[in-house]
């Protein structure tokens, strides 16, 4: 008893808000959980004078991050800006060479910086905390590094990005087209000011390399991730998935496999009735699998005042505990550089494409999958006015190369209208 | 690192092989996240001289745990026998009196023994972790007392006992009656040796005496718990939930009130859409939610080799790596004795029963519900051969006082041929 952990917090959006709210509220509780007092040195953000709905007068202002990180009160600095470079990053370093522990809620900066940062902070005996920038308020990272420590892990999945799943979600319940959706969640705020990081999968891509890293022992790669938004998706593709049974989720896979790691974060069909599957909105899920423990599903919200700040407050109290670990799970100059392998394990396929309605034009599509050994589990063609057929294919399983190999040969066929659209079917 | 951790592991059932193959298997991966050898110096069990499957040469052999427990070449004890007293519990003190760790998957002896082992471990500067006591493989004890630490924890629930949703699923995808489905998970070996234990709510039960401990900084109570086992349900309540959007589950619910601890474990309704009403089979379901959180939903395996050994290594593995903890979160001297608060918590109910099949009857039973302050939302009357009726009711939201009271007049009635079933209707 008797110890004070004394923080340092440079971003006052939401989360910002959300940790000091809990500090304030729970004092009593935090100090019969931690053994410590867990107080507020200093704060910092762009604008200062702004009413943010909590009493902010107790705390030391900084106008600069890197300062507020140095300041001889500030035990741990917590990083709630965001950013993958900027003041996120150089305050992050500061703290770091100052012997400060961080905690931050900061994907992008880890999905970039992670292996730099990681090997900076174990050089000064700091840890490096982010339960926060992966899931929100699941306790995703701790399930995995220490939840899962005795597992081999064989894959992780996640549905990471509320904005893309509720877009999902809505497009089927509303019937509604993506364009249309997509403005209803600008409208309503839930896109980021750069919308591409929502629906073009980079946000949730940043969460899945942090989680690769943590479960392979693997430095982070997100430049070496398999990448595709949603933004192709059309209402059409989503009845199609459900008439078969299935729903399409913005989807992140991670594998390791004999010839490298795997990572992916794309549109994926998973069956209606699995968790995955069933998960509706905004909500985020993370499937964990490990060769003892077989599989985990953790659900919860992946965004929001309490949920992201109970997160963060999740990674200061084991701070204030003393658990202590290497940022990924192991010593950072102990993870392996990955070698990429872009879809490396086979999968069945969903395509969706238009071709000239005339006699041997689906024969034509058939001949070409089948000599690039692919082999057809389901056909169907559209109703359809106008000269323009629309076809469904669902593949057996089958080697990515071998699916790219067959769609570059179906353009040459003469009978493809609009290019076909591959989506892949995730064994969940 | 070069640090070596020391098992003995007393039980050598199907988790105490697992945990052997797991290190046996993992030696390196073990040793790159936690930076210490784990090894076994003894093993102990029942019977010596039984092909486990994995090679047990190398370890010294007691016939007596508590030996085992306190040999100078063991460092942590890993208790895998069971049982809420006899040696499990003997050997537990034995270890901690030496002043070794504990490692356990023995929820029957922590939900009855549980404070005094606390305060004893503490009082020597050990640990007792037990993440494979609670839903198997699912890491829910470290997601509560550490992964929620910022937040006050307002109820937690869970599908704990995999044999019991394995016979209600079972019962309502083959239609079969309760004894046949129980016969079956006898046959399948799904049974406890005393099968009360899981039909009866009680392993399931005692479960969440432990999680309650964790989430509200209360002493284990599972005297104190409302303890109601599935052998009273038919398949008729099942098809009548399912009729009305529900499924049947053996739910444990939690909850601080301004009135006490409450804690259930026992059948309720829940939607069949919710994550809760989705689980099929073994797996098992946690739920926590906070007030910062909101909701969190944890699924996984509850039980098998994998799994459990699993949960048995991730606390091997905080202690490898020297993450230590209160027993229940905050030291055993500071939990608070609850207050037991049964059932205060309203809610609405299902009720079946069979009435005379004369007039007046069914308005009879109506009006005692209306005397004791029940509002009725949904009544059916079933067709039926013969003399008497079998009817549904759903009640609005409702005191269980009150709910008791009403059943008792009922049976003053007159018209009641089969004494009510009331099943609870749990907001999830």
């Amino acid at each position: 008893m008797g110890q004070t952990i004394r923080l340092g917090i440079a971003g006052l959006g939401t989360v910002g808000v959300g940790v000091i709210k809990i500090i304030r509220r729970e004092a009593a509780m935090l100090t019969a959980r931690t053994g410590a007092q867990i107080t507020i040195s200093a704060i910092s953000a762009r604008t200062r004078d702004k009413d943010r709905g909590v009493p902010l007068k107790d705390y030391a202002w900084e106008d600069d991050p890197v300062a507020l990180a140095t300041r001889d009160d500030v035990d741990v600095f917590v990083e709630l800006m965001g950013g993958s470079d900027g003041p996120a990053k150089a305050a992050t370093e500061a703290a770091l060479n100052a012997g400060k522990d961080v905690v931050t809620a900061n994907k992008a900066m880890l999905a970039v910086h992670g292996q730099a940062l990681a090997e900076l902070a174990e050089s000064k005996g700091c840890v490096i905390r982010y339960e926060a920038a992966v899931a929100g308020g699941i306790p995703v990272i701790k399930s995995l590094i220490e939840g899962l420590a005795g597992n081999d892990i064989t894959r992780v999945m996640g549905v990471m990005n509320g904005t893309c799943n509720y877009i999902l979600t809505r497009m089927e319940s509303a019937g509604l087209p993506y364009e249309t959706v997509f403005e209803e969640a600008n409208q309503l705020g839930y896109l980021e000011a750069d919308p591409e990081l929502d629906v073009g999968g980079i946000d949730a891509g940043h969460k899945l390399a942090i989680l690769a890293s943590a479960a392979f022992g693997t430095q982070v790669a997100f430049d070496a991730m398999e990448l595709e938004g949603i933004g192709r998706l059309t209402i059409d593709d989503i009845r199609a998935a459900g008439d078969m049974g299935y729903r399409i989720k913005l989807l992140g896979v991670a594998r390791m496999t004999g010839r490298g790691l795997e990572q992916r974060m794309s549109p994926c069909l998973v069956p209606a009735t699995s968790p995955l599957g069933q998960l509706e909105g905004g909500t985020n899920m993370v499937v964990l699998e490990g060769n003892a423990v077989d599989q985990i599903v953790l659900r919860g919200p992946g965004a929001g005042e309490g949920p992201t700040a109970s997160a963060v407050m999740a990674d200061v109290c084991d701070i204030a505990r003393g658990l202590r670990l290497p940022v990924f799970g192991q010593p950072a100059n102990t993870l392996q550089a990955a070698t990429p392998a872009k879809s490396v394990t086979p999968a069945a396929y969903y395509l969706r494409m238009t071709l000239l309605d005339k006699p041997g034009a689906l024969a034509k599509i058939a001949t070409v999958l089948g000599e690039s050994g692919i082999s057809i589990n389901r056909m169907r063609q559209y109703d359809h006015d106008g000269e323009n057929a629309p076809v469904l294919i669902v593949t057996h399983s089958t080697a990515r190369d071998a699916l790219d190999r067959a769609l570059e040969a179906m353009e040459k066929t003469g009978v493809i209208v609009t290019a076909p659209v591959a989506i892949r079917i995730e064994e969940v």
